[in-house]
């Protein structure tokens, strides 16, 4: 019933991360009556951005020059590296505005299952990283799933060196929340977890 | 912190009706990620759907040729005209899969306030379609707030001639609704609109 072109143009965005069919279909209808050159800046801005961005050749974040305005930055603190699964997580940390030290991204968790071998992760990159900067502690910050777990327990392992530090970000209740909505799993890191009150 | 070339995909993204900071983030995210043929084919899509879609110069709608495929249907019962506030309605009655008769889009409903007069509806368009085209009703199916009940007053008013039908659709307690999610003006029309049970 609706022209080919809206058809199209909803199943394309349906194709993004969080849209549904329904809001596929409100934002294309949206798109086809709105302003003809609002509709070519969004599509200019699309491709701009797709185009600019890269990865930075030193620790992965999204940028667009590398290295990136983080690994640049000389106002960090050199001596900590903040290990993370994707380059969107760079965000998060950096959102919560208390990690003023640098980062490396792994681009995925190892998961045999997946086929993803730790060779597939920027792990060689780190490992190089820490003979040419002066890296004093490494903080994992993988997610807390079986995946997140074996990579961060191998990464331990094959980091350890001498004089580095290699740490895990904590686990436990989320901020905010109560008890009743806990898992059984986070309650017992939660648990493990616990530091004394002074 | 975010590249300049990605805060301003956000920015665009955010425009877009139902997607929130969040979600701009999320997808703009994704999209500097994605295969670069795949956010060129998207822009594509965008631009040609803008392009192509126009208004039906008869009844509104929106389609890639006008008259659109509504209007030119033989098949459909040319005696019913269904007035519509916006093009988008149509798909909304069309999914309902039980109206087949034909369609005009106001384009509005009349808001003093907002600046919106009669002459700025496509109410003479349907004045013209009334001389022309053999009509036998016309079905108001505008929205039950104070501009559309404005709106469906005046028009049932104004088109009033001997030998037409005037109708507005009904108004009561949604589907698979109870009693107490209605408000009272719902429940008051719905008791109004009570019809007897054979």
């Amino acid at each position: 019933m609706l022209p080919e072109s809206i058809t199209a143009l909803i199943s394309a965005l349906n194709k993004l991360p969080g849209i549904g069919p329904r809001s596929a279909e409100r934002i294309a209808l949206h798109i086809v009556q709105a302003d003809s050159v609002a509709v070519k800046q969004l599509a200019e801005t699309m491709l701009q951005a797709r185009e600019k961005i890269r990865f930075c050749t030193t620790c992965g974040a999204l940028t667009e020059k590398s290295p990136c305005s983080i690994c640049t930055d000389t106002r960090r603190d050199a001596s900590l590296v903040c290990v993370v699964e994707h380059a969107v997580d760079i965000l998060s940390i950096e959102k919560s505005g208390t990690y003023r030290g640098k980062f490396h991204v792994l681009g995925g968790n190892i998961s045999p299952l997946d086929g993803i071998e730790p060779e597939d992760l920027r792990i060689a990159e780190l490992e190089k990283r820490l003979t040419r900067e002066f890296i004093k502690e490494v903080i994992i910050a993988l997610g807390t799933d079986v995946e997140g777990d074996a990579t961060s327990h191998y990464l331990a392992k094959r980091l350890a060196r001498k004089g580095l530090k290699i740490t895990r970000i904590a686990y436990g209740l989320p901020a905010g929340s109560g008890l009743e909505f806990a898992d059984e799993l986070t309650l017992s890191r939660a648990l493990e977890g616990r530091r004394e009150m002074n």
